[in-house]
């Protein structure tokens, strides 16, 4: 048998998984930190529900995996975590809004392959359901800026407004569905103003209409600038919410006029967290307010929600050019000799004294037992022989620098420790 | 639309998940100290991978998800994490053995559903790759007992070896497949030693066969006392294994020559972790040595291996019957009185000294705002007017006294993280 994996699927080795988990430990703290509490939700969800008219779309459904169980029941790989908190709420309206949860979980999508997209990937979600205070989508931005500094990471978040981008639309004076204009609109920064120009004349625009919206979505200048010359064409829903949104700013935050990001469910502010790394290059999450979809799953009103959503493959994929991670968590390796059962009773003392402890079980030699430490990457090697044993003090090496020292057992405990 | 979960599904709410994740990073402090680091895989296997002859077995097979991709590739839901193991050590012949992994992922069956058992599941799984040594064995035994110690509950761990029971069936003199008997010796404490007798006896065992047998499982005593009973009537390969791995635990694990295990994988050393406490009355996790199965997917003689699962389900139960948990992990809930912007410096304050703090941006009034704090089990709430901001000091108040104190920021930080 030819031993692969299911196709567009990644193993992570330790090197990488210890990477992986010191992202999600340091995203997890700063979500507590904004007052987000966690949700867990399953993988399998009811066809009905991932396929239903207010959920991911049409698009969304022809990547997802559908499975039958063995009543026969049409289920599927949840594609994202958005439509499970949906009908989560929609099940358990006891709950007391607004609903602030985090959810980093794993999705699923059967599409093409690429280096940033894979077949099972986690997302990194954080949902304020209930309220429409645009505070909220504030406070979202303002939590990004937090996670990508604690992440090291240097980020912009771009910033817009999916009612400004209708409401231009609208004042070109275009009637049919905005949607396919607003689709080149977002391609501004990648095909350029001609292009835009032609994709829009290509759509059947009037050239004065093209005009009105290529002067719209090519203002110049701070936010303020930016949104002072628009308000001055266009001064709607769409320039209020950001003004809302965008005053308690200075840095690191850009309105862009262009941003739309596909889902087609966002109905206000929408952001997107890019590096200031153009070699790392891509978009490391975003999110936007869904005002609608969660109440159409209830069946009745409006219950709206914000929420952004950072990607854990992106983010490791960026830190690993960034930095080289730990290989190991292990601290320290004993190396018995001729000591076994004495030198498990000290890795014991160190163990119940949080120093992440290995030793060798094999009866290796010093040489292998050495190489086995060196290609693990592990920092300090401990020798327990008799003698060491008897004089209750034990030779320590650094395995970067080769220095060794003599330790008591005390000593040792708090020399690791710092 | 009527909305419901996927069959045998659970969501795990706030309340439930605090838990899950505390059970989770508890496990993972402890597997660290014992010098194990993460490993992720993929929920997506081949189907050709979980069903190869040497993986879980065809009694698995049939409680397997399976699905297809868009290329047709027969695919499904990993249902352990030994397999995928074992795959990704012989898709990875670099890898330094002893390889010691951890992983805490979701696994899936599509079998009967009952309180313990739900169709997806955490699986907390510990190995040690590629060493015959038994002190791996009595190493994993003795991160049980931490392991359970580090999660405040009191278990024994039970502890035999396939060796010594296929040793009995043939003491027994009995020429046919050892695992039809096995079977029924591992219902002992269920059936009672009359069930086995009469379980023997439909088997077609003669009555000397079935004395034998009885004679040798029911020993009574200490580990050493029964021991050496049986070691007097069979003195081969399964009492020696046992005794190497016994003699590092004085309490808390118990050798019983009837624990079998389901699983047909195991060749050595098996164990099971059982709470002392007979109400909750169930095993929490188990595993044991299986030296032949990953050496069969390598293709190329044995590659030994021993470990152990904790189930994260059955952790959760138990827990949550003993101890009431966190309802939240936010510390301060902030109430603004007409001061939103400037509240909002405050919170950023208190949450870059690390605590978790949430505050309303919905305008509440007071009575609101403390009946929301109150039903999230927010441990205390904040004042902040305008009267507040200029005297630069706020009332704290503790949500369970009812008891209100002024502090400046200062103080208050100093004060909540004690």
């Amino acid at each position: 048998m030819k031993l692969e994996r299911c196709k567009g699927t990644v193993d992570f080795p330790p090197e990488q998984k210890i990477a992986r988990e010191e992202i999600v430990s340091t995203l997890t703290k700063v979500f507590k930190k904004y007052g987000f509490d966690p949700l867990e939700t399953p993988i399998l969800e009811r066809y009905d529900t991932l396929s239903a008219n207010y959920a991911g779309g049409a698009e969304i459904l022809k990547e997802t995996f559908r499975l039958k169980d063995q009543g026969n029941r049409s289920l599927g790989l949840r594609y994202d975590l958005t439509v499970p908190l949906a009908r989560f709420i929609a099940m358990n309206p006891q709950i007391a809004f607004p609903f602030k949860r985090y959810q980093i979980e794993k999705v699923f999508r059967d599409g093409p392959i690429t280096r940033a997209r894979i077949r099972e990937f986690y997302q990194c979600d954080v949902d304020v359901v209930g309220s429409r205070s645009l505070s909220y989508d504030a406070e979202l931005i303002q939590l990004s800026l937090d996670a990508l500094k604690a992440l090291k990471l240097k980020c912009i978040i771009k910033v817009n407004n999916r009612k400004l981008l209708n409401e231009i639309v609208d004042y070109a004076g275009i009637k049919k569905d905005p949607n396919s204009v607003i689709l080149v609109i977002d391609k501004l920064y990648k095909i350029g103003k001609e292009g835009v120009e032609k994709e829009l004349k290509e759509l059947g625009l009037k050239e004065e209409q093209i005009k009105k919206i290529t002067k719209t979505i090519s203002v110049k200048g701070t936010n303020k600038e930016k949104l002072e010359k628009i308000s001055k064409i266009i001064n709607k829903e769409g320039i209020k919410e950001l003004k809302e949104v965008l005053k308690y700013f200075e840095k690191d935050v850009e309105f862009d006029p262009t941003l739309a990001r596909g889902l087609a469910y966002y109905t206000g502010t929408v952001f997107e967290i890019v590096l200031k790394n153009k070699d790392l290059g891509c978009s490391v999450g975003g999110g936007g307010r869904y005002d609608k979809m969660i109440g159409s799953f209830v069946g009745k009103g409006e219950i709206p929600a914000t929420g952004i959503s950072f990607g854990l493959e992106p983010l490791s994929y960026c830190i690993s050019k960034l930095r080289k991670g730990k290989k190991t968590n292990t601290e320290l390796f004993i190396i018995p000799i001729k000591t076994t059962e004495k030198s498990l009773k000290i890795a014991k003392k160190l163990r119940d004294s949080n120093i992440n402890t290995d030793i060798d079980l094999n009866n290796r030699n010093i040489s292998k037992n050495l190489n086995y430490a060196n290609k693990k990457d592990i920092p300090y090697v401990l020798f327990i022989g008799e003698k060491e044993l008897k004089q209750k003090k034990f030779k320590l090496r650094n395995m970067i620098t080769g220095k060794e020292q003599l330790f008591t057992l005390e000593k040792l405990t708090k020399y690791l420790k710092n």
